[in-house]
């Protein structure tokens, strides 16, 4: 084939692998690899360094889930946070969001995504069992569902809610409320946040 | 810091770095970072190796610019491709996208960029000088001017067509041209695209 000839193989093999990444694919892999190879040769070396120094070094948290350097993670081994809050979220991006914030004191669960039958992941496909597991477990006083604020994060978030409610009726489950965004406009607002901002206004 | 004390070391450093690759920022390193962390230790070793090796081997054409494992590149140092044939790219990929049809027998010249006024990028930031050395060191008949068809794709083209025209008097400069995409709608078609495939109609 010609176009083999012309293009190195380093480029091809790169592009092949990063295009499994999940989310990635052909057009992604192009994305990063070009753009990747715009930068400097010691911030490319300093890059891939940590990149396998991560791939080494980061597991996911045999009890909540989340991507770490420890197991268990430095949230679930420090003796300071609330055990009986579990805040449930989709990825480990999702938790450390909230961790910045410095201020939520309970543990996480994360569940490696949400229900979704477009993308062919229904219940069975998520870290699922380990909640019910830790609910029991940990004597979980409530538990947050912090799924995103859209179709499938919803569906997952209603789904947890009948399961939990059915398993353990006292448990407190609470969802993270929807409303306006801060810095936003109430004129371009969606009208379902719109809406539910309205809905759950709060008395001053 | 408490979020300090919670997030690994190593996914701080190595989001921090991933953010200065084009293009990317703090939402792009997120995406490859957690999506990364969602491979199989195996694969992501392969791949942090892989960029490894790509940061140690690829290097620019000193002629043309494009990416490449060999100066001059491939493409520039293989005999039979015509020298007098120089197709203008914004980025190596777009040269590589057009390699692939295995159709164009020229040479390429990689701008590394657009002119963007926004972005800060004008015509001196640009691969250009070499542009007009190789035009008269390569006696060349034709210039394919094959920027992208967006605003600052059609002003780097612009630019390039009448700054070319003044030193190259007998030098031919092409565009590609405008029209239908493949396996799209009439009715679905920008107008600017449609009307550009009127007006450049062929005889049939």
């Amino acid at each position: 084939m010609a176009f083999e000839k012309y293009f190195p193989e380093i480029l091809r093999e790169l592009l092949k692998n990063i295009e499994k990444i999940p989310t990635y694919g052909e057009r992604g892999a192009s994305r990063l690899v070009y753009n990747f190879l715009k930068l400097p040769k010691e911030e490319r070396l300093r890059i891939a360094n940590l990149m396998m120094k991560a791939s080494e070094s980061i597991i996911t948290c045999s009890e909540c889930g989340i991507v770490s350097d420890m197991d268990p993670c430095r949230i679930c081994s420090d003796e300071g946070r609330n055990r009986r809050y579990i805040c449930v979220v989709e990825e480990s991006s999702d938790a450390y969001a909230i961790e910045k914030l410095e201020r939520y004191k309970g543990v996480y669960h994360v569940l490696w995504g949400r229900i979704s039958p477009l993308e062919g992941i229904s219940p069975e496909d998520l870290n699922i069992p380990k909640l019910l597991e830790r609910v029991e477990k940990n004597q979980a006083k409530e538990v947050i569902l912090a799924t995103n604020p859209n179709v499938e994060g919803e569906a997952t978030a209603n789904y947890l809610y009948k399961l939990l409610k059915r398993k353990f009726p006292n448990l407190t489950i609470s969802r993270v409320s929807f409303g306006l965004s801060f810095g936003g406009f109430i004129e371009f607002t969606d009208s379902l946040s719109l809406e539910k901002s309205i809905e759950n206004r709060k008395k001053l």
